[in-house]
Parts: structure tokens; sequence; C-alpha cells
């Protein structure tokens, strides 16, 4: 099947998909649920075995993804999100009447998404950005992961068992697998109308350019990670320290560090330095070197590390195992804060379990750090109740840089949720007023139309007077289910 | 004052202004409002004599831009309009608990605006771009217009007034004057956060290449106009010939055709285009040839016509006036839609009072208009009920192409509501998911931002338990105002 007769196929499907009601969206999508459970069995296997993730990682993922489509089932089932807005017309109006305006989002169109190696399920064929964009009710172009051939297309045969059985067009969801430039071909075709991604900065940002060169320039929502630094404010360490590294190191290691949201960056005060360093090398001590999720990127982040060695500003708390074919280790290194502001180098994601140790002397360094920090996924402050109230300035800043700010715990480990933000300044993603996790994602794959005068039998349900639908709208500008 | 500067300033103002309460903005607004209302006397005749609109259309512009203001102003005292959402803690869900996560949209900072030749006050230096992002929390660096100079300097000095009057810093709003070298320089500033512009498209997209090229690219928010088609079926054009050619040249030659929703486009079918010709003759009699905003644009408009002239496809209805150094007059011609259907060319905006007429021989003729019609800001469609209702998936095509779908009157005349939506897919915008007009403007100047376990003193007021506010809020998936 050729690229244009795929798109013809998704843009045929849509004309009809994007009109279905929600509970039948919602139908589709609890189907494919339990469809993809009732394959766990020979779809965990492969995943494990492309993935080389341990199977209680991936069995945990395969309920993480189903959870996803859960979700978003209910969301459509329910259907406020469409943000219904009605004015109605005020024929007296003086000096002019006010004609029935009526607006609420519809979908894009059909949608090109790129698998991610790291969640060969979570975020690859039935992951957040395929559900999400067919619960909005785009059809999807979906970009194969090279990194999980099989697991990919046995989880694309259960999407189109669950459009087989819902009665929907095949053309809803294609399997497309190739390299570079079939990917490429995807972005450019001119029925596609959106393009999600989640990976490198390198892969993001070349989609980003292609899809911008168009002739109809088209969004991008390319996921590009970051470095998601730990703020360890002095009170609150001294308090914590053993548990903090325990956490921290926890967190680091987990996945063998193959998460968006890894900590590579931990800004400690000089004067626990030293003793926080003990401890993490204490905890270090029980994390083995494990295969990472393929030669390509245990290569990457031997070569990063490598590439770090040369500096002269690192001190090394721990370095990395021995260059391996497919095993990644741990590995730290310690900064100064001066040394560390004067590189953005020092800034750059090593995908894997490596984390910088940044050294400051005193609080106001970290203001000068704020300002420097390019965007990130997630930001983490460990502080006393007094020193956060002491450093509200510094935590204004820091809101800047981030799409999400945690004050316990780790930021691994992405809530599925309605109040999760994924996402965050440039360059952690090209568009930061979009997530890519949680219940808002939908939104990212639709656009708001308004119908003026439109008559009764015509409009969407959702539009519909007597509210038909029992949604949550917004009538002359009050909130209302009436 | 360099760039810099400017640029320092308002992030200085940034920091502390995103966080001002709605109220307080509110009052701004609202303060800015009553500046800019009693200062009609003085602002009403500059603006006349730069943009040649007669005293009418002016007045009634003031009246719209305090308007919109007092929109944005309602919209942010209110409140509810930051879609705060709360998951709160579940620490005994099994297997993880889940940690409290809090979302709403935060302001993006410093945003450049430029202003439009058409609007000299609701599109300006005070209008919608300005407002919106003002209310949304983001200081506003403002490129003036350079048609309308003094007029600009005028609403900024009123702009100035409210943020003394209520005490905000004057890096709020900074009125910025010159050509396309400052323009550009604006919009590469590190810290500039988003870019809308209103003006044609070889200037919108510039501003969009620039934007995209940056170190960190940034969102551009161009409007830039669209032909506006209006389709009329058979049936309801029989019934109303005589008031629907009324309508049009109404909506054609308002303005002297200078709205980015002046339609220009229509089409007729083959049987009724002879006496629909007739009645616009009629019609465009009464209507004599007027100043345009300046001299750039009418030379813009008769060059267009001129280069039309040598199209042999064409046939004249009505020729434009002799080409003048100000004045802009109807012009009207016909093309059969095999014709229209070849060339794209005949899709491109003439910004004046020009239409084309495209005679169609059968409905099907307009389903293959649809399919190759560019993305428009609105499509029209008169017909009759029972005509809709057979044309069911030609109207499905249409929605595709448009931001707004109007089935009585003309394009021309944007209300300003909630349910507005200005905007629609490339190239009529460069972001079909926001709009220019409504309420619904201040979410284009912002992006979500979620807070995971922070302690509730910290919290923003919108996010805070016991909902102090009194907004409304996604709390646990559920709409409440608890």
């Amino acid at each position: 099947m050729n690229i244009d007769s795929i798109f013809q196929a998704a843009q045929t499907a849509f004309l009809d998909y994007k009109n279905l009601s929600g509970k039948e969206k919602g139908h589709f999508l609890d189907t494919l649920a339990e469809i993809l459970e009732s394959n766990r069995e020979s779809i965990v296997p492969l995943a494990v075995r492309e993935s080389n993730l341990p199977e209680g990682r991936i069995n945990g993922e395969l309920g993480r993804t189903t959870g996803q489509i859960r979700l978003f089932a209910n969301l459509v089932k329910e259907g406020s999100w469409v943000e219904a807005t009605i004015d109605p017309a005020l024929p007296d109006r003086s000096p002019l009447p006010r004609a029935d305006i009526r607006r609420f989002l519809t979908p894009l169109g059909p949608v090109v998404v790129f698998g991610a190696s790291n969640f060969p399920l979570a975020f690859s064929t039935a992951g957040g950005d395929t559900i999400s964009a067919l619960a909005a009710g785009c059809p999807v172009i979906y970009k194969a992961h090279p990194a999980h051939p099989e697991t990919s297309r046995k989880v694309a045969e259960c999407i189109h068992q669950a459009l087989a059985a819902t009665n929907l067009p095949t053309g809803l969801f294609t399997h497309v697998e190739g390299g570079i430039a079939e990917g490429q071909a995807l972005v450019q075709h001119a029925l596609a109308k959106a393009v999600a991604f989640t990976g490198s900065h390198a892969g993001g940002m070349a989609l980003f350019k292609l899809a911008n060169q168009r002739e109809e320039p088209i969004p991008v929502y390319a996921e590009m990670g970051s470095v998601n630094p730990i703020f360890c404010f002095p009170n609150k360490l001294a308090k914590e320290i053993e548990s903090l590294a325990k956490v921290f190191v926890g967190s680091l290691t987990l996945g063998v560090g193959q998460f968006c949201t890894n900590p590579g960056l931990i800004f400690v005060p000089a004067s626990q330095a030293k003793t926080f360093e003990t401890h993490l090398i204490e905890e270090l001590k029980g994390i083995p070197a494990a295969p990472m999720l393929h030669p390509g990127i245990a290569k990457s982040f031997h070569d990063s590390i490598q590439n770090l060695e040369t500096r002269g500003e690192l001190r090394w708390i721990k370095v990395a195992a021995p260059k391996h074919l497919l095993n990644g280790s741990a590995a730290l290194a310690e900064i100064q804060v001066s040394d560390w502001l004067k590189d953005n180098q020092f800034q750059q994601e090593v995908f894997g379990s490596f984390a910088l140790m940044v050294v400051y002397q005193e609080m106001e360094d970290l203001s000068e750090v704020a300002r420097q920090l390019q965007g990130q996924l997630t930001i983490t402050v460990w502080a006393e109740a007094d020193e956060l109230e002491a450093q509200v300035p510094l935590l204004n800043l820091l809101e800047e840089k981030c799409g999400r700010l945690l004050f316990k715990g780790a930021p691994t480990g992405v809530e599925v949720g309605n109040a999760m933000q994924h996402g965050g300044p440039f360059p952690a993603t090209t568009a930061p007023n979009s997530t890519s996790v949680g219940a808002n994602a939908i939104k990212r794959f639709t656009r708001p139309i308004a119908f003026q005068d439109m008559p009764q039998d015509l409009l969407p349900n959702a539009l519909k007077d007597g509210n038909p639908l029992g949604i949550w709208r917004t009538v002359n500008g009050r909130i209302t289910m009436e």
C-alpha cells in the first residue's frame, strides 16, 4: 500500500468517523482495551524480548496502556471535553442583533504518530498519542519504532480487531514500517494534519522543521525529553539525606534510566555534598548494569559518557561500567555550579542512568541557575516548608522553566490523569501549550469551529438546544449542564 | 530604549504580573476602558485622519475596543478560564499511591503584538491581541502599524495612564515604532514567548518562519485573511435573489472591502447567474469609490485587479474605477467553475472590494470545490432547509476548510463573544487551534503547568483546597464549584 492510498483511506474514514458519537468512539476504545488484555500472553513476551525490559515492567506497562485507553474512552463517552460554547441569538439587541453562534472542538484529520523506543506499549502502537488522536476523532497513520517491530505488528492487529468488532473502517489506523525516509514521507503528505513524536531532540527537531516547510505547515507535538533537575535545599537535605539519596538513585536507575523524566541533574549545597555523595555511592552499589533498549541506545549512552570524561570540570563519583554492546550502568559526576553555569553543554540529556551533581555555595546561585536553565518536562524541589517560603522568587523563576513542578518524590512515574501535564517549554517539547499524557492530550488533535445560525437539526448534538448529550457547556458565558 | 532593555523590563514586570489576581488584572483593564472612552474626542479624529475611515465607523470601533477590553476584564475577574484541574492525592491507592497533582494555565511571558492597518483601534494598540495577552498575564511589546502612528501613540499613552492608575509597572506595555527590521528584531529576542499578527499572507509567513528559526521556536498566531466563500444553493437563491444580492454587495463593499472576512468568492448556480448579476449591478450602482486605508493598500488593490484583467477566464461584471492614489471601488468578475478549479490563483485574496462570482452547473461541482478549497476564516452557505439536508456530505467537507460556518447573513461583522471562532485552517492562519477574537483568544498566551505535592500555602489560589476564588474547576474528573 503506498503512502497516498493510506492517506486517502484515512481521509475517507475521517469524514465519517469525526461525526461518530462519543459513546461509539468510547465503545471502540473499550473493545480495544479488552482485546489487548486478552492478548497479554502473546504481547508481553514479544515486548520483553524486543525491549530487553523485565517482564514485570512490561506487564505493568500493558496495564498502563489499557488504563490510558479507558481514560480516553470515559472522557469521550462523558463528552464535555469538546468545550461546547453557545451564545444564542439576541435578535433585539441594539444597535445590532446578535447571531446564534455555537463553538466546539472538532478533530483535525489524519495524524502521523511516531512510536517511542522506551515504552514499547504505552507510548507506541496503541500508546497515548495514538489513543488520544483516535479519541479526538482523528485517523492515525502510525510509524512503528524499528526497535520493536513484532510487538508493534501484534498490537496493530489488536487495533484492527477492535475496528472490525465495532464496524469501523480499517482506514482509521495504518501501521507503517520503515526508516527515516518513510517517516518523512508521512509527515510531508498533504492530508496529514498533525504529528506526534516522543524521542530524541534531533529526531523531534527534524520533524518539526519538515512540518513547518510544508506548503501547509502542521503542528508537531514532539516530546524530546529533558534533564529534569532536582533542587535540594539545605535543611531538607540535612534532615533526610539518606532517604533522599535513595529516592534519587531509585529514580535515576529505574528502567536503566531510559525515561524522559529521568533526573539527570541534581543541585546539592556544598556543605552536604560529601555526605550526600557517600550515600549515593552506597545506594548505587546494589544496582547492577542492565541491558538497554537496543545497541544503538547503549552506544549513544557510552559515547556521551566518554565525551563527558574529557571535561576537566567534572569529578567522577561513579564511572560507568566498561563500554558494552547492550548494557548500561549508572554513572555520576560532580561539578561546581560556577563551572556548570559556564557551558550549556552540561544541560544536555544523556539518555540512560547518568546524572550531574551540581554543587552550589549559596541560595543565590540557584537564581542564576534558574535563569539559565533550559525548558524542562519537570523540576523537583526538595525543601522544608520554611525554606520554600523564603524562596518564593526562585520558585517563581523555576515555574517558567517546566511543565510540572514537584515537591515530593521523584519525577519518574508520570501519573495518567486529568491534571497531569507532561510537556514543557522548549527544548523539552516543540509545543509547550500541550501535554502528551493525561486527558488533555486529546486537545492536541482538535481545533475550534463555530457555527453561525446553523439550523438545529444540522448542529452536532453537543451544540443542540436542550443539551441532548447532558454535557457541561458554556451558555451565555455561564458554565451549565442545562 | 533599546530592544534588550525593553524585554528585560517586560520580563521583570512579568514575574510579578503573572501572579496578580484576576480581580486586579480586571481592574486594570476596566480602568483602561474608561480612560479610552474619556479620550474618545481626541482618539477618534486621529484615527479618522490616519485611516480614511468614516467617523461613524471609528466611533463604533472604539466601542468595540472597549467592549473587548471589558469582556476580558470580566473573564479574568470571574476566573474560571484558567482550567483549574485537581487530582487529589490517593495515598492508599494500590499498587501505587497517587500524588496530589494540580494543573492550570499560566501565562507564557512577554509577547510581541503587531498592529493591523484595517482596525486602527480594535486590532491595534489596545486591540484584541494586546488585551488578551495582558489579560492572560503577559507583558506586551507592541509594534505599531506605520499607517496610524499618532493614533497608536495616543492609545499607548492611555495604556500607560491605566498602568499608572493601577500601580502597575510600565514594562507591561511598550510601544515600538519602526519598520520591518524593528519588527523582526522583536520576534527574534530570546525573551519573546509568542507573536500575534493580523495582516497579509506574506507578512504573517515571514514572521512564522523567523519565529521557527529561533534557537527557541515560539508560536506565531498570524491571522492572514481569506476569501470567505459564499455558497448559494439554487432554491434559496431563487427565493431571495434580490435580498441576497443586497446582503452580498453590502458585505463586499463594507469598509471599502478592507476586512479579513470580506467575501471574495461567491458560488452561484448557472441557472440564476444572469439574474443575480443584474441585481448585483443594480446594488453596486449606489456605492461610490472611497478612500482606502493608505496609498500602499490602494496600489496593491489596483495592481491585483490589473493582474486579474489579463486572465482570459474572467468576464468582468463591473470593472474597478480607474487606478487612483487612494480610492478603491468595487470590482466583480465572473468565472466558470471548471476554470476556477484549474488554478488556485483564483483563491488568492484581493484586499479590497473585489469578488469572483463562480458559476457552477450542478451541486456535484461544489464537492470538488470543497475539496480544493484552501483554509478559510469563514464559509457561508445560503440554502433552504431541504437543500441543506440533501447536502450534508458537502457541509461535512466545508467544515474541514473553515473556522466559522455561517447559514445566514454575511461573514463580515465578527461578533466578540464566548463562542466566536475567528481563525481557521492554513493559510487563513498559522494556528488553526486558536482564535484571535472572543474569550478564547486569551488561551493563546498560556501554557499548562502542573504542581505535584505542592504545599497548600504556595499553591495559586485557583488551585487551593476550598476553592477560595469560587471558580469552576475539574476535581477528580468532575466539573464542580466546590
